[in-house]
């Protein structure tokens, strides 16, 4: 049978049994001995400890040695003075962001320790509305991991006026969805904090289908100034605490700090400067946790929540605090530090066997040995190998209308075109006004301005044709193209390019496959990563995945790119400065208008 | 309108409020300014902050004086440099200890800087069953305090073969009270920790009831031994952390640690030794609280929830911590550390203003002043003068037969007495065998051997004339009698005396009543504290029954009684070892057997 969440039975089911074990009447299924104990509760370790397992749950801890006085256990793991710790729980990730399903990204989270998520499917939803969430929860249910909603809460990002989504998330389907899902713990990243500070209806109409419900909101803010009233709106944590100011303020007002770590290569790795109220200020780190947010599958084993935790103690926390931060602390606040996060009597037992440099090196889930000595255990194998299969709509949501052309029209005469700049780190992105007087074709204009083109596709179907070009400045594509269908948010087809033919044959290749990112250079496919279901995910094991994505991130490089190509699935995310493109046209922002190439 | 709980909207009511007075575009009702705000989140002081309350809830918290470039509230309040705290929230009490209603409860409560309490309706449970709890539901519904419950767990505390209880408080009605009263946030204390290790089917139903519907479990256990068992049993917090040692397992094996304080002159004060985990051994206080648990209404007044904090500074603990431990932690522990607790946006206004030796000054309930440099506010005075009134079943619990034979036969020849012991501090009441001779009348016999009668009266009107006769060793009580409606569990009618006619006059002056605590002297009553409801429970305001806590412990006292009237009214409880006398007879424990007064 394949080993699930639900392969543990309710506690309440098995109070009668545990207290039996734990008193020593009947046998344990498991003792693991010889180990020192990490206890989240108390932030201690105690040495010469064995734990004893039963039903999947933990029954007690005892002095190492006791079981030999007691009813013979089933098996015995000596863990050789090791530490054993409670498996960390990830209060914030996108599963989308790691491009494979939520079975395959089990085998990545069990490898790094971490045994409990906490998931926005905000991507899926983007394309698939209510469909593709819900897809994703039926993943979900078959995945060796124990992994629960955050519901998406701002799709789309914007309006119908300023981008074409494949998902609407009305409150009404977001109260549905917490009806039927009892894994929706909590309401995902309110991202539209400026509607939200303004007292927008619809903001707030989400936020109370949670609240209403007893279920938390989670935030995410950029800016001091909005830290109040996005407090008094309701929302109790955020991931977005991005400096010691802003992490300051946000503790005071109540929000939980999920700290978030990351790629050093990346401007998401906000942990460094964040976590200094604790480490310079004195503040309690009690209602601080780590989280991982976004990785690619290949970051994903690399930088796990494992590391996170690593890093915090890197940056000068005791190694007891940051294990805690890495589990009961967002166990606690979703309201599962009773079932999850230490090695308390009735929990669930998620255990991880760590040596001295906190590197997990087994990982037990729900009493089951997964992962030894860093090797997956056939028991995961069996369940990697009957992955959840996505519905076949899934497999279908790249639709193009034909004969599009994919670059702007020549400039006849000298215009001023409103370009978007490529600055590192790829976030914010500069308007930038440039002269172009008219020439004989693209090519010479584009060498003088160091300008690629830029072109996104409507792909749901909802619109006939739906196209709009624009120009990157300062992208660095020498020749070729590179295109993606993953667009933050509403993931249209993004291609940027320095012929037609070589972006015809990137949007070719992703309508052939249903979805994927893809460079293509002088008439060639140099790398492609296949994202067949939703446009946005392959179906693959995730080393597998994590292979394509390094050969993706060599091509990219190849080509010239200054920014990844996760910044530059961004480029389409009209919720950031200064000025972004979507399937409507140049978007400025803050100002929320369309804007045309030419003045 | 009468302030109660629900004169605050639920926050999803009122976020598009609080987020336009958050960011300034609306007027506070309320601006609290020149104070120092005291974070519970970050264990932090700051200086020179105000904060912003509409709707009654906190809107913000700004630099002191940014009111004046705001839109104009409609009352600012100048704290003087004073500390602004949130309200404190006590875990775990039992009103009926105080012999007052919930209404009268608050009272004390807000004037000691108490907003939230979790009660355990589990006296007034026992003699009248659901309706008992639910009586006191609706009277909390109706009190200006936030009033959770904790649902008895353990009614009857033993077994119907060891006393007559009037309540049986099986795992249907148990889970029918959590379906009915969403106030019920938790299981009570299961006091029966040796039938829960023992894995007792009725016992671990009651637990699953609580657990099933995804609430916590309270518990209540003596001896280490048993602390795995039961934590294996689902129980995640206790107040009967009598050491350091048990507060150690208690708190590594997940189970949340209330540190009860109390009169320094009773043996509840657990505090002392329960802290030094934290204060001498390196553990977080992260899952510490602290409780007062039982409280007569005259301790309630000097050693509030606001004393124990205090308690735990002079014991160690930072001030910031300390308070932390008295709001957020148990609110945490309930799943409301996002309504109460601390000084986050959104929070309900339950603040108090404290002075630099952290008493309680002045009190906002949901906003609303009602404790005002120490005095009670009129709004405050106008819901105490309305208070809830307990129907009249409530006021008609004490069915005693008549005719009754209050002391026990006079020996005719040597007999050996299986007397109880009175020792201080009055819990654990040994057994002592005491040889008698036969004699013209009791006088000298009692006399000789310093010993009184003891008699327990059936008072639910379920046996007829029920009745059992004892010997108390040692109680001190010179002539005269004493008597109480309250025995616990049961609360049958417990009187202590040394002849027949002041026992009669006890026992009329408490059916008069229908409930009190009375002592005699001489064919006097010399105190008298009445009460009617269920014969636990004053119907009077908190000062006056307070003052007649006074009078009845100067009378019990100048009676030579040589432990205080709340240790005489656990000598029925057949729990605790090792001789008790129940309505059914003397009882053994551990060994669980009635026992008869000569062997």
């Amino acid at each position: 049978m394949a080993l699930t969440r639900f392969s543990v039975a309710p506690l309440w089911q098995q109070t009668q049994a545990l207290a039996a074990v734990a008193a020593g009447r009947a046998p344990p299924d498991v003792v693991i001995t010889g180990a020192r104990m990490l206890s989240t509760y108390s932030e201690r370790i105690a040495n010469d400890k064995e734990i004893w397992l039963v039903g999947g749950r933990i029954a007690a801890i005892h002095p190492a040695g006791t079981y030999k006085k007691a009813p013979a256990p089933k098996a015995v793991y000596d863990a050789r003075g090791g530490i054993i710790a409670p498996g960390l729980v990830d209060p914030h990730i996108h599963i989308e962001s790691s491009m494979v399903t939520a079975c395959a990204y089990a085998e990545a989270a069990l490898l790094n320790g971490t045994t409990t998520i906490f998931c926005d499917s905000h991507e899926i939803g983007n394309v698939m509305d209510v469909a593709g969430v819900e897809a994703m929860l039926e993943d979900a249910r078959l995945a060796p991991l124990s992994i629960f909603l955050t519901v998406p809460s701002t799709v789309p990002a914007t309006s119908p006026e300023l981008e074409t989504a494949g998902g609407d998330l009305t409150p009404e389907k977001i109260g549905a969805l917490f009806d039927k899902w009892p894994e929706a713990m909590a309401l995902g990243e309110k991202m539209d904090f400026v509607p939200v500070a303004m007292g927008d209806p619809r903001s707030h109409a989400i936020i109370a289908e949670s609240l209403k419900r007893n279920r938390p909101v989670s935030g995410h803010i950029y800016g001091r100034d909005f830290v109040a009233p996005y407090a008094a709106s309701g929302v109790t944590d955020t991931h977005e605490a991005i400096d010691r100011d802003i992490s300051n303020d946000f503790i005071d007002a109540g929000i939980w700090v999920f700290l978030r770590g990351g790629n050093p290569a990346t401007p998401w790795n906000s942990i460094v400067e964040a976590i200094k109220p604790i480490t310079e200020q004195g503040a309690s780190h009690k209602r601080f946790a780590v989280c991982t947010d976004d990785r690619d599958a290949d970051d994903l084993l690399t930088f796990g929540l494992d590391w996170v935790v690593r890093e915090a103690i890197r940056l000068g926390m005791k190694p007891e605090q940051a294990w805690a931060m890495g589990s009961l602390h967002g166990a606690t606040r979703f309201g599962l530090g009773d079932d999850i996060g230490g090695l308390g009597g009735g929990r669930r037992a998620d255990l991880v066997l760590l040596g001295d440099d906190m590197k997990p090196v087994s990982t037990w889930y729900g009493g089951e040995l997964v992962v030894d000595q860093r090797k997956v255990m056939p028991v995961l194998e069996q369940t990697l190998n009957q992955r959840y299969r996505y519905p076949e709509a899934a497999y279908n949501t790249v639709h193009l209308p034909k004969g599009l052309k994919l670059t702007p029209e020549l400039p006849t005469a000298p215009v001023t075109a409103n370009a978007i700049g490529i600055e590192l780190p790829g976030i914010v992105l500069p308007h930038r006004k440039v002269a172009i007087e008219p020439a004989n074709d693209w090519a010479s204009i584009l060498d003088k301005h160091n300008l690629s083109f830029v072109t996104v596709v409507e792909r749901h179907g909802k619109s006939k044709g739906g196209i709009a070009h624009g120009l990157l400045q300062d992208f660095g594509l020498k020749n070729g193209a590179v295109g993606s269908s993953v667009g933050h948010d509403s993931h249209n087809i993004l291609l940027a390019g320095t012929n037609e033919a070589d972006m015809q044959l990137a949007l070719d290749t992703i309508e052939a496959a249903k979805g994927g990112i893809v460079v293509v250079q002088d008439g060639k496919v140099t790398a492609f990563v296949g994202l067949p279901v939703a446009g946005l995910i392959s179906d693959k094991r995730v080393h597998e995945v994590a292979a394509e994505n390094r050969a993706l991130k060599t091509a990219w490089e190849a080509a010239g790119c200054t920014i990844p190509y996760m910044g530059f699935n961004l480029i389409p995310l009209s919720v950031i400065p200064e000025i972004r493109i979507t399937d409507k046209g140049l978007v400025k922002v803050p100002e929320m208008t369309l804007q045309p190439l030419y003045d």
